[in-house]
């Protein structure tokens, strides 16, 4: 079985987000399959999906204030400014993270371990709505 | 073909290690496809997988030194620290790095390069056994 | 529907290189496909696979320049140092930034946002012909 749906995740602040939630109430079909994979895919260059610690708020605020101290703004030798300072920090940042991630599925369930959960890590100041690509497959 | 098992990986201690071996004999099965991907997803947050160099041990040194740099212990903005300080070090390198890995299978076996091994990378100083979902798809 | 094929890329100088068009003029049967994914795995350990920015080249440029700020050339922890200065901090970016990258197809087309490319990133100073693994599955 294959399914695919485009998701659009709401606006979100500068940062990372929990989104496990938001994802799978959109595709209940996943309930149906035994044995599978999840694949969601975000069609951007300045945001980013990883899967990390779903319970401690200040995991995803060390995560954003490291990773600001890993891209900076302002790099002296950054040639591609002129969409704003926070623009060639947000494609490293997504370089680093990745636009994918794929999930197990086991017995009509994303099988992630039990402190883990699916993030949308925004690394724009001012960010529209974000377009995921959810590829279900399995049996 | 779909087939999925859980694997348990001994405790390691912190730093980079080859499992390629490990993980593969664990899946027998893989020998009777001709065309497939396996998925490999480590169901934990301070903890990942890579694929890197498999011959020179000292690799696998220099990557768990420059992996400290990169996200060192005691950054003085961290405020997930009730766990240690290896803690949030650790979700970070697991963001970096990844949780999950998929390999091409061709004739039999995984269609890794010459010199391709698969890791665990274990970023807590006292870790336990880790969980690995490893999906196994083809025809 | 399944299809594997073993695809080599022209060598490139260091630096980071849009290949979308190279990779899928390779593959005409994703045109055939309604939904699916599109797997490409690089073979090697000191050059990597990204998704970003396919318009203004500086992007790539500061991205070569900040992932050399990522992993320098020279780092005194280093062991791994007699493949040439470029060597270590290779297998490095090749971790950070990833070996393989899923992609959904949708309606016979990559299903990439309207700034997405696929990458290839080239870490060594003197590279030859790289080798990729592309899988192909859907309905």
């Amino acid at each position: 079985m294959w399914l695919q749906r485009e998701l659009t995740l709401n606006p979100q602040r500068r940062g990372f987000h929990l989104i496990t939630d938001e994802v799978i109430a959109q595709l209940p079909e996943l309930r149906s399959l035994n044995v599978g994979l999840l694949h969601v895919f975000i069609q951007h260059t300045s945001a980013s999906l990883t899967i990390n610690e779903n319970a401690d708020p200040t995991v995803r605020g060390d995560m954003e204030r490291h990773f600001n101290v890993l891209a900076p703004e302002g790099a002296p030798y950054f040639q591609h400014t002129y969409e704003g300072e926070d623009d060639m920090p947000a494609h490293i940042k997504s370089t680093l993270i990745g636009v994918s991630q794929s999930i197990p599925i086991t017995n009509g369930r994303v099988n992630l371990g039990l402190w883990q959960g699916l993030y949308l890590c925004e690394h724009r100041d001012h960010a529209s709505a974000r377009t995921i690509i959810a590829t279900l497959q399995g049996e």
